[in-house]
């Protein structure tokens, strides 16, 4: 059985393909709503999508919640990025004095017959200065509790072993029965 | 001629009344797309309102920019106000050293054949700890440029005389050759 994964993200889909197997890329531009409460934007994409076509699919959000600002950015994370990086969100839990964040992923599977299901992973840990590799979104500033290491500072593997996305999507593999890749 | 203007805001239909004289509410609930540049969102609000009704009407987007934040939150500015409200924009602006603000109203204008013009008023200022009445918004910590109080702290007169939403507005009456109410 293959997956249509609807993402942009070419490491998303490596990610999903290291935990589900057979995930293909699904490639259909849909415009997210604006709304900081992630179910709302995971549940918008599938019916948006289920209009185009009628075929089994998920769609995933990954975010990034701080303490300091009361679970901003949220599903806001890419604007954060955009405006002010990695170094800006860094700076703002410095200013609060408060480094607690959460991540989380929420993946939305689509049937194709119209119901769908969510499936939620999430990893607390720390906003740290950035460190590691500055390829993958906010890699660098998350250190992920019980490690001395950014999330940019560990290998893929390492990651994955840990990561909010794997989470998410092992509740996924384990509804659809699927074995382990 | 009456101006139909979709919002939900009393204030803000109280303000374009001021200004554009004949204004009432079109009660139409529309999505907001998660955007940061504020002309696509008005721009995509006619568009989804004029699948509803072929009529002439008004939305508005009124967004406070931050020079410490490269210009966040914009168009961002409520889901800002609902997790860390006026006193966390302020301890931001303080944390980074920058006070620089811009408040920018984009009005778009459909005359009901498709056709969307679009008309901008913006004032600078700095972002201050909260001061006077808390009742609409971030006024009370945006102090508009050569004023010593904040818009909180301003009568809805002086305000409205040196308001962004004036400025648009008085720019939308110039092309409808509407008279001064």
């Amino acid at each position: 059985m293959t997956i249509r994964f609807i993402t942009e993200s070419k490491n998303k889909l490596a990610e999903m393909q290291a935990i589900l197997g057979d995930v293909e890329q699904l490639d259909i531009d849909l415009p997210e709503i604006q709304e900081i409460d992630a179910h709302k934007i995971v549940r918008a994409k599938p019916e948006e999508a289920l209009k185009h076509k009628k075929v089994a699919f998920i769609v995933e959000d990954t975010s990034l919640y701080l303490d300091a600002l009361n679970g901003l950015p949220g599903p806001l994370i890419k604007w954060f990025m955009k405006t002010i990086g990695n170094a800006g969100i860094a700076k703002i839990a410095e200013a609060f004095a408060n480094s607690g964040a959460e991540a989380k992923t929420i993946i939305g599977y689509a049937d194709g017959s119209g119901n769908i299901e969510f499936f939620e992973g999430s990893i607390r840990g720390s906003i740290v200065s950035p460190r590691g590799e500055t390829t993958f979104g906010w890699d660098p500033i998350f250190q992920p509790e019980g490690s001395d290491k950014t999330f940019a500072e560990l290998s893929a593997d390492e990651k994955n072993a840990l990561s909010m996305r794997r989470r998410a999507a092992e509740k996924l593999r384990d509804y659809l029965n699927l074995a382990t890749p």
